[in-house]
């Protein structure tokens, strides 16, 4: 687990994959995991090539996002904090990021494949629970 | 959600599909399902095209399938009360097989492109936990 921030609000997490014959296993999460933070809803999102999906800021929802195929840039900005990173998850650094609430978040889809994110969530989606920015609100770097 | 068997042990749930320009968003788990059993660990295992991957029988695991990619057929046997069915999980089908503890299962890729399935176990995997036999033990139909 590599803190991408020195508040402990972002982490990636390294996962296996598992080569087998007939097909591979990937690793995601795990109850066990010290950023696992409760299980309330599993789902899927997806980004299409060059579309970038953004701003949205969870007030209560800490996020386990993993890239299962294509790959996804995201970007991260701690406004309280004065932080902000991108991260790239996909076949070439197959991980876990780590997102505490409080953190805005946009994601950009590399591949013209499906590029599909699954996010192991610690709350159930409600719309009220997010706040959403137009894209244009923060600079992407 | 639609029981396969007259058991109640295995389940077909039908998922929301959610159309976005940017890229479609995809239900698969929500702890208030009713077939939401724990959450122990979600893992993406992956099946080639024509390969077969079974059979499995696990003892404490209940496993919540999604095909996310791809389009996988599973072959469910329940041994101890005599009954069998299959059941193909993909776009033309999307929604969460829900297994209960105690049932054989195989699956199959029916796709050339990578044909993923997701499993929101709640249990974590520990290999004393599954039973596992030879494919040629139980005729596929």
């Amino acid at each position: 687990m590599v803190s991408l921030d020195k508040n402990n609000r972002v982490a990636y997490i390294p996962l296996m994959q598992i080569p087998n014959e007939k097909g591979d296993v990937f690793h995601a999460v795990k109850k066990s995991d010290n950023h696992f933070k409760g299980f309330g809803e599993a789902y899927f999102t997806t980004v299409k090539n060059g579309a970038i999906k953004g701003w949205k800021k969870h007030t209560l929802m800490h996020m386990n996002l993993v890239v299962i195929h294509g790959e996804v840039c995201f970007y991260l900005i701690d406004d309280q904090n004065n932080w902000n990173a991108s991260y790239t998850l996909g076949p070439k650094n197959y991980g876990c990021l780590s997102v505490s609430p409080g953190i805005w978040v946009a994601f950009k889809g590399l591949t013209d494949q499906k590029n599909i994110i699954l996010n192991v969530a610690s709350e159930p989606h409600v719309p009220e629970e997010a706040i959403t920015k137009p894209l244009s609100d923060f600079p992407l770097w």
